[in-house]
């Protein structure tokens, strides 16, 4: 059987969607078939409409106006803390658990030299400048543990003046991990970073 | 964090598809944020033609034309079978298998009286029609095995002149199936269509 184009654009386009395959991509057009064309019209013009969406000028998360409502509280000005994080999703992840009252600075990635990700693909321009504005004291690098990472932070502090303290997140046993489960990287940083008890 | 409105129609309108729920869509809208206009203009647009999806008069599938290549092919209709499914998808699976040769109908659903489904809601009016008009001489009810498909095929042999052969697919062990890990529904099936061996 000839598929029609409009269903196999269809597919083709769900299937860029992070964990969307051809197979669940066309699951989703052939329910979609049956849809009001009203809600086919809202579903597309809600993505088309990703492309307007305005990100912060200071932090780089997505906002309504040019500054987003963590870069612009002045609570959270005073702490002099900034927080480097990867992504939106992980400065998501860290307000969830509400312990971080200072600022954020989204890298959107980090260094990749094989992925052809230099520090020009990332926010690090406006880094220091900020630093520097803000009076920022404190920097605390909530990078995910990976090579990449690993050398991301290296090169954040060599970027960053040594007045300024650079701390990076712990690593370890995850609550409600189990020792018999983990592997060996995360009991090695488990075993290095253990304290007085 | 206060979320923009754009991101949450977004979010909103992705929840309506199938397997979907609130985190995988918001992922995927995280994941869009980084897309380039053009590629989100083509997934929006993708999904909105899908409104202008033609459907074949005859058996109900979608098609570029009036009629799709299956009911317009002179060797399917030399067959003089029809085969009744509920769903489109449940079309393609039997093509897939490649052992039917006939025309297929349709149904759009079952018979389902708590969510409102009735005949009115099915592609019933124009079956007795096709097959007088296409001189059917045997119907296949491909209709998946459930309260409502039984009730569903008893409703459409009523509707059938006697003179038409009418048959349900069988039901039993699927092939690579285990007794061990089967439903006793399915092995009341089985041992009720046994066969001479």
């Amino acid at each position: 059987m000839q598929l029609p184009d409009i269903i196999k654009n269809a597919v083709e386009a769900l299937t860029k969607l992070p964990g969307v395959g051809e197979k669940t991509a066309f699951r989703m057009v052939l329910s979609m078939t049956r849809w009001r064309g009203s809600e086919l019209q809202q579903v597309g013009e809600a993505l088309i409409h990703l492309q307007d969406l305005s990100f912060c000028k200071e932090c780089g998360v997505f906002c309504n106006d040019n500054i987003c409502d963590i870069c612009s509280s002045e609570n959270r000005q005073t702490e002099r803390s900034l927080c480097v994080v990867e992504s939106v999703s992980d400065l998501m992840a860290i307000e969830r658990s509400g312990q971080f009252k200072g600022l954020y600075h989204i890298l959107g990635g980090v260094l990749n030299p094989l992925l052809g990700v230099g520090p020009d693909e990332l926010r690090l321009n406006d880094l220091e400048e900020r630093i520097k504005r803000r009076e920022i004291a404190e920097i605390i690098l909530a990078v995910n543990p990976s090579v990449e990472g690993d050398a991301t932070c290296a090169y954040i502090r060599s970027l960053i003046d040594e007045s300024v303290r650079v701390e990076r997140i712990g690593f370890g046993v995850p609550m409600g991990g189990s020792l018999e489960y983990l592997d060996s990287m995360t009991i090695t940083k488990a075993l290095e970073n253990r304290k007085k008890f």
